[in-house]
C-alpha cells in the first residue's frame, strides 16, 4: 500500500470489513466514482453455509445502491420466500404453532397462527456464502484487501488524511473510514472511545443452530407445501424457522432456543453443536418439527446470539469515521432484518459519498468537512430506526417465546400478539426509503451550506442528546422550504439515472 | 316498562350502562332512528371528580357518532391537552424526566425525553363528571333508565324479541342488547357463557391516584409552560402526568404507581388512598414532582388497574347480543385511550344500526337477522384493533416504568423506547376512522347479501378462531369487486350527511 501520489485527488474511502454490508457498500461508493478500498482482516471470504434472507425494503436498497448487487444476489440463487399459492405472487411470512399436538387423530397437524404479506417479490432467500461470493467478483483486483486486521486510524496533520495501520504493518491513507466489522468491530473505538461503556455486546440469551437441508428430504417431513416456502413454527421458549435458498433445492432451517444461564465471557460465540443439543430443546414439539430436526447433521454450527440493546451508541460517528450495519447496531435475527438494516445504511452513506464529491468538485479543500458532515447527516437519518430494530428483535423473540403458547387458557392471549408482529414487521418492509433518500440528500444540502448546521447537527459527545433524534429532518426542512424543490429534483435526477442504468 | 304495544315496529336497542360509552352510543343510535333504551344499574350519574382525555381518533368518531356528542364535550369545558406553543398549533403529548436530579446546580430542571405531535386539536381533556352530564342532557326522558341492575337477558320465542329482566323485577323487550357495562360487566355472560374463563379481569400491579388541582397552584410548583400542558414524568416504576381541564381552570393530575403484590380476591378496588402513600411512592423523584404531590388532597380515591389482558374475549357477540368499550376489552390506562376506543365501537355500531334499519325498511321479518349479521361484523371489524390496545397498554406502562431510568448506564437504552412510543401512539391516534366505517358498510353489505358470510362470518365459539381476525376485510373484499363501488357510493353518502348536518 503506502502512501498516496499527491496528484492522486480522487475520494478515497476505506471500508473495514468484508461482510455483506462492507462489499455492499463498497459496490454502492465504486459506483458514484469514489475510490474505495475494503480491508477484511481474514485470509479470504469463506462462510458458513448457511441461508439469509432480504425483506423489501432491503432488496429495493441494493436497486438504489448498485444494480450490481441485485445481479449478484440473483446469480447467488435468491428465490422468493414463500411465493407457493399460484393465485398469489407475494411473498408471506408465515407462523404456524409449533409445539401442541391438538388434533389426536393427527398429531402432525399445526394450527395456522398468521400469515403477513410482504409484498411482491417482497422477501427473498439465498446462500450467505454464495451472495458473497458473487458480490466479490463485482470488484476489479485490488479493491479487496485480504489478511488486514485494523489496529489503529489517525488524523494526520499536514493534508488531513485519515492514516490506517495494519497488524501486518502496512497503512493506508484514506479521506474517510467506514467500520463495517461487525458486533465486535475495531473500529468502533475510534468513534465512541477507548473507555464508552457503549458497544458491549449484550448475550441475549438465545442460541441458534443453522443448518441446509436438500429440499427432497425437508419435503419427505414436511409435505410440499410447508417445506416450499417460509414457515415459523413457534412454542414456548424456542422457534425454528425455514425457508428455500439456492434455486429452491435447499431449505434452510434455523433454530432458536432460549438459553436461562448467562454466557460466560471469553468464551467463543461461535462454536460446534449437536443434534441431540437441538433434540432435546425440541423434545416436546410436534412431530413435524421434531422430524425435521432428525434431518439436521450429527454436528453443526452453534451459535450465541449477541446484540448491542443494552449498551447502545449514542452516535454512529466521529469526524471522518463512521459505522455501519452491525458495528453500529447488531442485532438479533429475529426480524431476519440485521444485514438489511445495514444495507439501508450502505444506501444512505453511498447517497452521502455522491453528495459530497459533487459538492466539492470545484473546492477540494473543502472536501474534509463535507465528509465530517455527511456522516453528521448518515448519523441523523440512521440512528433512530437502526436502534429500533435492535430492541424491536429482542420483542419479536420475546413474541415467538412465550410461555402462554403451552397453555391452552392463554392460547388467546398468546394470539392476540400477532397485530403487533405485524406492525412491527411492516415498519421494516414497507419503509419509504426513496424518502430516506429525500431526507439524506435534503439536510446534507443544508447543513453543507451551514444554514442549519448549528440547530440540526450539534452533537452532545456526552451522549446526553440521544432525544434530539426525535427532531425529524422534516421538521427542520420545514422550517427553511427554500431548498426543498432544489433538492428534490436532484432527488429525482439521481434516482432516475440509477434507474435507466439498470 | 313493561311489554310493547304490536304497532311499534320501531328497532328497539337497550344499552346496558350509563358511562360515557354507553351514552355516546345512545346519541349514535337515537340520531339514526333508533328506538333506544339506555339503563344504568346506579341510581344516577355521579362521578368522581377526574379528568379524562380523548385523542384525535375519538373525537373524529364522536362527530361521525352525533355532532351533539362534540356539543356536549366542549360545553363540559373541554381543552387542548398541549397547544401551549404559539407558533405551533398541534397537542403534542411531552415525556420528561420525573426522576433524576441531573443538574447540582438546579435539582429541579428535568431532561425533556420526547414528544409526539397529535395535531390540531388531537388531545382534549375534560372533566369526566361535567362530559357526562353534559352528554345526558342529549336526551328527551324516559331513553335514560336509572337504577336498572340487568339479571338476565333471553330470547322471547314467539316474537323473537330479547327480554331483560332486571333485578327490581321490571323487564324490557328490544330487537337488540349492547352491553356496556364495563370491565365488571353483567352482560358479558350472555355472551360468551357463565362459565368460559374469558373475560377473567387481571390486576396490572398498578394502582392509580387521581385528582385535580387549581391551575394557578399548578403554576405555582410546575411553572406557567409545565402546568398548562400536557406533562408525562417518568421514573421506575412509577409515572405521574397531568393535563388541563375545565378550561383551563384545573390541573388532572393522575399518578400510576407500581404494586409487585398480588390483590386479594374480593377486596375492592377502589380505595380511599392517602397524599402520604403517594409521597412515598415518589420519595426518591425529583422535587418537581415531589412539590406537585404535596398538593395532593389528604385523602384521595386510589383505583386498582384491572384490565382484560390475561384472558381475553374470544368474540364480541352472540346473536343480538353484544359487547363494546370495557365489556369487550378493559384496557388499563397508559395510552389514555379506553375511553376512545369504546368510542370507535359506538362508531362502528352506530353505523351498523343504520345499516340493519335501511336494509330492512320493505322487509321487516329479516331484522333479527340483520342484527345477528351486524354484531358479526362489529366484532370482525373491532376485536383485533381494541385487543392490540390492551397489550399496548400493558407494554406503554412497562417502557414508562422501567428501572433503567435510574440506572446512568442504561440512560442511553431506556431512551430508544420513544420510537416505539410514538408508532404505538400513531396507530392510534392516525387511525383511519373513515376507513373502519367504510369497511362496517361493505363488509355488512355483503354479509347481508348472503353472499360471503359463510367465508367471512363463520365463528368457532369454541375459540379456536383468534386468527382469523388477520383475515383483513380487505382481502375478503378484493375478492368481490362488485360491491366495492357501491358500497363506497353509499359510505360517502352517509359521511356527507352526517357532515352536512353538523
Amino acid at each position: 500500500m503506502g502512501s498516496i501520489a499527491p496528484e492522486d485527488d480522487s475520494l478515497r474511502v476505506a471500508i473495514i470489513g468484508g461482510g455483506i454490508v462492507g462489499l455492499v457498500l463498497a459496490a454502492g461508493l465504486a459506483r458514484r466514482q469514489v475510490n474505495v478500498r475494503l480491508f477484511e482482516q481474514a485470509q479470504g471470504f469463506r462462510e458458513v453455509g448457511a441461508g439469509i434472507a432480504f425483506n423489501a425494503t432491503a432488496i429495493r436498497s441494493m436497486e438504489l445502491i448498485d444494480p450490481g448487487v441485485i445481479g449478484a444476489l440473483r446469480l447467488a440463487g435468491a428465490v422468493p420466500l414463500s411465493a407457493a399459492d399460484e393465485d398469489d405472487p407475494n411473498d408471506y411470512l408465515r407462523w404456524i404453532d409449533g409445539y401442541n399436538q391438538r388434533d389426536p387423530d393427527n398429531p402432525y397437524s399445526q394450527k395456522f397462527y398468521y400469515k403477513a404479506c410482504a409484498g411482491y417479490r417482497g422477501f427473498e432467500g439465498v446462500r450467505r456464502d454464495q451472495f458473497l461470493e458473487e458480490l466479490v467478483k463485482l470488484f476489479p483486483p485490488g479493491v479487496i484487501q485480504c489478511g488486514k486486521r485494523l489496529e489503529n486510524i489517525e488524523q494526520r496533520g499536514s493534508d488531513d488524511k485519515m492514516l490506517l495501520s495494519f497488524r501486518d504493518g502496512t497503512t493506508f491513507e484514506a479521506d474517510a473510514v467506514i467500520g463495517c466489522d461487525g458486533i465486535k468491530s475495531s473500529t468502533r473505538e475510534f468513534v465512541i472511545g477507548k473507555d464508552s461503556p457503549a458497544g458491549e455486546p449484550s448475550y441475549t440469551h438465545i442460541n441458534s443452530y443453522r443448518t441446509l437441508i436438500p429440499m427432497d428430504k425437508a419435503i419427505g417431513v414436511l409435505g410440499e407445501y410447508k417445506a416450499r416456502i417460509f414457515h415459523n413454527h413457534i412454542g414456548p421458549r424456542a422457534n425454528l424457522l425455514h425457508y428455500p435458498v439456492a434455486e429452491s433445492t435447499m431449505v434452510n432451517v434455523t433454530a432458536f432456543v432460549h438459553d436461562p444461564d448467562d454466557w460466560p465471557a471469553g468464551k467463543p460465540t461461535t462454536l460446534m453443536g449437536s443434534r441431540d443439543d437441538v433434540r432435546a430443546a425440541f423434545r416436546d414439539w410436534n412431530p413435524a418439527v421434531r422430524d425435521l430436526v432428525d434431518l439436521f447433521p450429527d454436528q453443526l454450527h452453534m451459535w450465541a446470539v449477541f446484540d448491542l440493546w443494552e449498551y447502545p451508541l449514542p452516535f454512529y460517528n466521529r469526524g471522518r469515521v463512521c459505522l455501519a450495519g452491525d458495528a453500529a447496531h447488531a442485532t438479533s435475527p429475529h426480524h431476519g432484518a440485521g444485514a438489511g438494516m445495514g444495507i439501508e445504511d450502505a444506501l444512505c452513506l453511498s447517497v452521502l459519498m455522491g453528495e459530497v464529491l459533487a459538492s466539492t468538485r470545484r473546492d477540494r479543500a473543502a472536501r474534509g468537512a463535507a465528509l465530517t458532515t455527511a456522516f453528521d447527516v448518515y448519523d441523523k437519518v440512521r440512528r433512530t430506526r437502526s436502534q429500533w430494530l435492535v430492541n424491536s428483535s429482542r420483542r419479536m423473540c420475546d413474541l415467538h417465546h412465550q410461555d402462554d403458547w403451552a397453555n391452552p387458557a392463554k392460547w388467546l392471549k398468546a394470539e392476540t400478539c400477532f397485530e403487533e408482529v405485524k406492525d412491527r414487521s411492516h415498519k421494516i418492509w414497507y419503509y419509504d426509503i426513496a424518502g430516506m433518500v429525500m431526507d439524506t440528500i435534503e439536510t446534507f444540502g443544508k447543513a453543507a451550506d451551514g444554514r442549519v448546521q448549528d440547530a440540526v447537527l450539534a452533537k452532545d459527545v456526552s451522549a446526553k442528546d440521544v432525544s434530539a433524534m426525535d427532531v425529524s429532518v422534516k421538521d427542520v426542512l420545514a422550517k427553511d422550504e427554500s431548498i426543498n424543490s432544489l433538492a428534490i429534483n436532484s432527488l429525482v435526477a439521481a434516482v432516475s439515472e440509477i434507474r435507466v442504468d439498470s
